[in-house]
């Protein structure tokens, strides 16, 4: 055990080279495969940024039309994952469903090596299981998928029932953009795992979702808005998280692991955000809180340059639509998987992923 | 990035600090908590050795007792998971069945974290599952478990209908116990990746379940009775396995990442199977295929020390009590459920595991 070095979080251990992202926490820069994430939010769709991340350039008209009629295509569930859905008992939560629904799904084909025309059956489908549930869960009929629409626009048409406006299409393509892809997190390195052994394409999403569930990882955005419905009013917002603060506990929405900069998804994410909800008063409010936070951050931890993160503005974007908090990590699951699948695609390839442990226990004679 | 260390497999990099158990497969030592497990699987029971990986001490008659009782009344699937399994289509391999319907289990109390409640009864659950499903693939009702039986007894019971002989049970036994816990293979790792971001037990098991359906990690041992098989008969073992190392093939069974002697858990169920298979001729026949693959192996690599690994014997002793190469990956699930949930429970209790990737695009400007 010579050369072994410990690292019980891999903080500081690489266990990939990929071109699919840059994660830099130190200037604040995300960059998916040679283009900056924020302009990809910008200025393109969610299937346009989907083709980037699996096929390794953005696609010219033919081949985005493909793409989106191939997600289109398969969108509908066979009639045994939607009974299966429904025998799942309701006060089990909506990511559990969506773990058990998504092991469910037997895509066409050998199981291993994952193939891009699986990984299209998959993502198409995840909208389609949480849109079912949603229904189920407000006592109504689940509304089938449409092919007319694209991706983003057809998950919120499912889920509300009604063709949604342009402008909260534009505002969710944006969240579920930024959030597709963000290098070795902790489901992406877990549906990795998987993959290395050889696994099949959906033991290694069921593995990634199972990660996602983790509050540590994606089950902060809910507590985002909860902070602020708890703020209640602007004159609140000072002395409610300065009483926070001074209890040693911490701001939700500020602060990135990896981020020592605002966090960029958060800078693109308000852009979409302040055209969305001019009008919004509880937008003003979150504004405000957010300014109120970053002063008692400089005032409680100086030097800390604690900035609001992605989930912030998440949260501010999805109430914002419509979308109750109940759906938010199941909808930043359905912008993950496009980064879960690349990297599994890279992880197939590669050798399987076996660390070392210490014993710390006592020999027996 | 200055103090990062590249490892894409992790071989060389320590990311648990664990008292479970010690591999050292250049000594072929296999330590579960201060016993060898050799001495474990001849000497001790499923629950007995359970027990000791779950609570860190092999138990007195009470605690054995209550152990024992715990697991037997929790084996009952309810309604909707046997609907479940019923509703997955035949054609579904058993270790995404298995993936499903443990997703499925609702089990009682919090989601974080996982507490050994939990875990009782999830591992009760998962033979009911796997003869669940193995009843209705061969036309007949599901059996259901019996509370007089043990761990082991009751999953044979279930799978064949018939309470089975005490060198049966005394075999499976030895091999469940052995492969219950294995330091960080992939499974367990996924397991822990998931846990660390304080997601719930069964996203965890959900998650190694598909790690170890890779026939890289838990895939080959239906191998070593095909290509057993294959050879057919003692005349034909060597050239076959010399027609096989000529072209460049591997021996199925034979060599193992770890162990540079052999395998510590094959000299232990070498034992058991040659008490269980002395009249079989099967059973003469693969130790022929043994003893010839070591004199080839010498001869094609010399130095490299490669001794028959436990899916050799593992692939003999499910084979002497009947078992079918389908229902091999599916019970080596059933055991190292143990181990995973062992890890869970530590791994619970630590910070997020979150590595680093390189990236090797371009820059945009």
């Amino acid at each position: 055990m010579a050369d072994t070095l410990v690292s019980l979080g891999l903080e500081n251990v690489v266990v990939a080279e990929t071109d699919l992202s840059l994660v830099d926490g130190q200037n604040g820069h995300l960059v998916y495969r040679n283009n900056w994430a924020r302009d990809l939010a910008i200025h393109h769709t969610f299937e346009e940024v989907a083709h980037l991340l699996w096929y390794g350039h953005l696609p010219n008209a033919e081949e985005l039309k493909a793409l989106v009629d191939a997600l289109a295509a398969q969108r509908e569930l066979p009639a045994y994952i939607q009974a299966l859905i429904d025998s799942i008992p309701a006060d089990v939560e909506m990511m559990s469903v969506l773990r058990t629904a998504v092991s469910a799904v037997h895509v066409s084909g050998e199981a291993f090596p994952p193939t891009l025309a699986q990984i299209l059956e998959l993502t198409a489908k995840l909208p389609t299981i949480i849109a079912h549930r949603y229904a189920r869960l407000n006592g109504r009929e689940p509304i089938a998928p449409r092919a007319d629409l694209n991706h983003t626009a057809n998950y919120l048409y499912m889920l509300k029932g009604e063709v949604p406006s342009a402008a909260h299409v534009r505002a969710l393509d944006a969240y579920l953009i930024l959030t597709q892809e963000h290098g070795l997190n902790a489901s992406t390195f877990a549906a990795r795992v998987v993959a290395s052994t050889q696994s099949d394409l959906v033991s290694s999403i069921t593995a990634a979702i199972g990660a996602l569930k983790g509050p540590r990882h994606g089950g902060a955005p809910s507590e985002v808005t909860e902070m602020i419905e708890a703020i209640g009013t602007k004159e609140n917002a000072e002395p409610w998280m300065r009483k926070r603060l001074e209890s040693g506990n911490v701001l939700m929405g500020f602060g990135h692991r990896v981020y020592r900069t605002r966090d960029p998804r958060a800078t693109a994410l308000s852009v979409v955000a302040q055209e969305l909800a001019k009008d919004d008063p509880w937008f003003d409010l979150a504004l405000h809180v957010e300014n109120t936070g970053l002063k008692l951050l400089q005032e409680f931890k100086p030097g800390r340059q604690l900035n609001v993160n992605v989930e912030f503005y998440a949260a501010i974007v999805m109430r914002s639509i419509g979308l109750p908090d109940s759906l938010f990590t199941p909808t930043f699951a359905v912008s993950r998987t496009v980064g879960w699948s690349a990297h599994i695609l890279e992880a197939a390839q590669m050798r399987i992923i076996r660390p070392q442990s210490t014993y710390t226990g006592i020999m027996p004679d």
